[in-house]
């Protein structure tokens, strides 16, 4: 829930910075707009493709994820397999008067103070109570509130010209995956662990969005999908990760109505069990450490647990990694659930199609095993014509219960067949199994890209005399260098304008400004977070040397331009500092 | 209209080794799939982003045109104003009997052999007559088709729970740019000419897709819409491109029944008028040299003249650029449509927006202005009561019109109201204008990302000694290196995974092979595409050498493993080729 709105909070801020300076804004606001619909301009457009090549960087690149792309639109069977067009639904009410619909939950978290982990544990009736017992009206017209009702937050349409062919957008990118599982796990070389990734927008048809860029209709996800068989978790990764520290708000404490935070390593939350997978545990890690390369300190993030009815479907342990955010408080950024076999079984049952791997062992296993031998001589005599059939039950049976039952009360119920001793031998077999048939276990963290881009922003933000600037990490930030001729004559614009060519021919992003006074553009270039900003002088001219300014200590260093093209490599490679770009320099 | 199938004819074969390697295939197969869609593999994903990343480069690093990202899902406002909710239908027809439904164009292609251009042309009426004339039956029951309608091809949604908030899935990204045509012209610095692009999924509800990836209902658009002063129309980097030859299927030609092609340079094609307009002309030549960068080499390539009743409903002259296809003919890669005010005027007209943009003069302009000024002294006694209402109208009528009428008649029909020569003054008058206000013109290059990937795997196809290779261009194949240990024994997997682990720190898309004979990896290798293979060999431990395999020659170099890093980086560049990178080696 919002805190108390003050007008200049950070949210407010860095929307109206947003939408001046073109980092994104409402979309369609010629219209009037409508809620949950955001357009990125050229800056946002960037600083999330740079996101999303970090996120890629990681995980495909270096940890050989696989990724997809798969389509939006989906067929409904497969929101049906998955459990989402029971599951994904929200509780509305109308107001009998004016019409206008409310989410019924969040109407008690506003009006009743009532916590989030309270509301959405309640049900259609007792939400219903709820609203009469606070007395909770239309808050547009005053009018009576009428009966809750769940509200399916897909978006659903129609594919081709036949009405009956129900297709939806899909809510997640998840399905996309799971239900190519089988051609994937082939790509993998049938080998278990792997991952496969998936970025794009996803659709989720919110009663009523509030909240910017954290709560769109339209979004674009990251998820995933880490499949692994259950009866080797073991992450092969976990020496990277395992000294780190994560800060757990567990669900144990919530439910003792504590807001303990539970700090411990990776390690320890895997041995004291509070992480109940060690790839779930590995990916948090990943997360956090992304989350801090985006400029949001470890302290100001956490992992909150998430309570049974608070998890999605298919989730036996989820955590949210959440972001201290300064209006909307502790604000889910990424999302990681352990989703079993669930999905995959799913479908399975639905379509039909074998989900299951095959693992040889590496030696083959043997193993002692009762079987039934019918007797037929014997059993003949007692069941005549159905002898046959019986014969073929009893060997088909448990062998187990039969051995019990017998032992316990002389005779088996097979049916309405009372079979005794005499009609069977129960014999010990040595069998050789070669390897098992087993359906994979999914951990999936999952995170909207758009959140990342909000948190960038406003981690970003400073006030440095008064004056506005976006402190990105260097390697996200939209712009990297800003070309500036100090003055608008005297052959500087033609000079700025050959650097700005090379630099674009070696493939950095560059903004060439000659408009208005040095100190107005580098002021114009802190504000939109260009780390460097190079100035051609009346020096250049004679020595081809130029000053560089690092936006967030607005020092300057001297470098020749030769010298240029490499320096700048290793620095948006992180591999030296501002320092090492030039000479010390006063301007 | 598809040519006669082959069974091995390369669409076949490559949607085959697409589906086979993970390429692409269709969506949701597990569910028997719906046509139209289709899901990425992990090797087509990063092709398609090799590819987008190629147009960035050029369009918007380069260029300078600004890229932005907007919704899919849009509210029905915006489709209405910008024509599409009354123009973006096909004709349908249905089976009486079986209820199966068709594009009725594509009946008559199909199975009355008429041509597409004539097809396209005809009314729901002549599309009757035509079906009937043919005597074209049900192809599924042989059934009698009825009364052609026609189909809106978009995806139809609510957004919210209101019913009546209608939603579109946009079928192209286009108007997301216009709608914000404001905001954007103010990141552009108010200055014209500027561009923006745009790319991200779209939606056509295609009544009965076919063509794989060459027809998608999702796909990915690229759309520019690069927006100038229609009096100031000159293409300032016309020069870069004038003397690249275009040919072009003139729709003069076409009308004539005639397929000749016009051989022009970019700037015969202006000065002859074949292209209307300069920056038109410039962005065919560029998708031009960016289709041929992908494989297509240029007498592979036209551009095609659309007939009147081809084009868009917003276009007054559009092109397509076809490449060759050894299935399907000539076939549409990307469009470029002159769509001039029409968007921005619509908008303005369904939105109140004011769409026009302000220039300035270089100087002011003097100009002479008929002025109308009423005399109350006269007006009076001929108009009594009314005498200030019709002074007033004539102040506001148009001048040069009165005057005429005047001279014509010796009087002026102002209404009901008759006024003489004695009721006014006519005079010059001499105004300044500083500037003028105009809504700019727009041209429009619109690619679709799954054909300029499906162009690039057609034709990249090869059959080498009976071995099938992918011959990408080295900047877009989905994986640069194979790294390969020799044999698996003797510490060359060590070895060969500790350079798979500096190049990948280099930033390299590399695979790592270590499975089956070393020939059998270089097949795998070919086939998917990987330009460069490096082995690692017994000689590799002695003096830290490798050797390097060309994809195309199958020729190999050797060369020091210091040395790659820099080698490869060029050599991915375009800065230096195969036989640089080492010396020549028979391995």
């Amino acid at each position: 829930m919002p805190n108390e709105t003050k007008a200049t909070d950070k949210f407010t801020i860095i929307d109206e910075l947003a939408r001046r300076r073109g980092f994104f804004w409402q979309s369609n606001d010629i219209y009037g707009g409508v809620a949950g619909f955001a357009t990125y301009g050229p800056l946002g457009a960037k600083l999330k493709q740079n996101i999303e090549r970090k996120l890629r960087e990681l995980f495909v690149n270096k940890l050989g994820i696989l990724e997809i792309e798969s389509p939006i639109i989906t067929p409904a069977k497969v929101f049906e397999a998955s459990g989402h067009v029971d599951h994904f639904k929200e509780p509305m009410v109308e107001c009998l008067k004016c019409k206008k619909r409310f989410r019924a939950d969040h109407l008690l978290q506003e009006f009743a103070k009532i916590d989030e982990s309270e509301s959405e544990k309640m049900g259609l009736k007792e939400l219903k109570e709820a609203i009469e017992k606070h007395n909770i009206k239309c808050s547009e017209c005053g009018g009576t509130l009428g009966e809750p009702k769940l509200f399916l937050t897909m978006f659903k349409t129609t594919i081709g010209p036949y009405s009956q062919a129900i297709g939806y957008g899909r809510p997640e990118a998840a399905q996309g995956i799971f239900v190519e599982f089988r051609r994937l796990y082939e790509m993998a070389r049938e080998k278990l662990p792997f991952g496969v990734l998936q970025i794009g927008h996803a659709l989720r048809n919110e009663i009523s969005p509030r909240q910017g860029l954290i709560r769109l209709r339209e979004f674009t996800i990251v998820d995933l999908e880490f499949f692994f068989d259950p009866e080797e978790p073991d992450c092969l990764l976990l020496k990277d990760v395992e000294n780190e520290k994560l800060h757990l708000f567990l669900a144990e404490a919530k439910l003792r109505g504590s807001e303990e935070i539970t700090d411990v390593t990776v390690k320890e939350a895997l041995r004291k069990g509070y992480i109940k997978t060690e790839w779930q545990a590995f990916f948090m890690a990943c997360f956090q450490k992304l989350v801090e390369d985006l400029g949001v300190p470890a302290e100001k993030q956490r992992f909150i647990e998430k309570l049974p009815w608070e998890r999605a479907h298919y989730s036996i342990q989820s955590f949210d990694q959440q972001f201290y955010d300064e209006r909307w408080g502790w604000t889910e950024v990424s999302g990681h659930a352990y989703r079993t076999d669930y999905d995959l079984k799913r479908h399975m049952e639905f379509s039909g199609q074998d989900m299951r791997v095959y693992k040889e062992y590496e030696k083959p296993v043997e193993r002692e095993q009762l079987v039934i031998k019918p007797i037929m001589a014997r059993l003949g005599p007692t069941f005549k014509k159905d002898a046959a059939a019986v014969a073929k039950m009893l060997s088909k049976a448990n062998a187990e219960e039969i051995k019990v039952s017998i032992e316990k009360s002389g005779h088996y119920m097979l049916g309405k067949y009372k079979v005794l001793p005499e009609h069977m031998e129960i014999q010990r077999q040595k069998v050789v199994e070669r390897g098992r048939r087993f359906i994979p276990h999914v951990v999936e963290p999952s995170v909207g890209s758009d959140r990342l881009v909000y948190v960038a922003l406003e981690y970003a933000y400073r006030v440095k005399d008064d004056r506005t600037l976006l402190s990105f990490p260097r390697d996200i930030a939209p712009i990297q260098i800003g070309i500036y001729p100090l003055v608008s004559k005297d052959g500087l614009p033609e000079k700025a304008s050959e650097l700005h060519e090379m630099l674009l021919d070696e493939g950095f992003i560059v903004d060439y400004d000659e408009a208005g006074s040095i100190g107005r553009r580098y002021a114009r270039a802190d504000e939109i977070g260009i780390p460097l900003g190079i100035t051609v002088d009346y020096d250049t001219l004679k020595d081809n040397t130029v000053t560089i300014r690092d936006r967030d200590s607005w020092r300057q260093v001297r470098s020749s331009i030769e010298a240029l093209p490499e320096l700048l490599c290793k620095y948006f490679k992180w591999k030296i500092n501002f320092e090492d770009l030039g000479k010390p320099f006063k301007g």
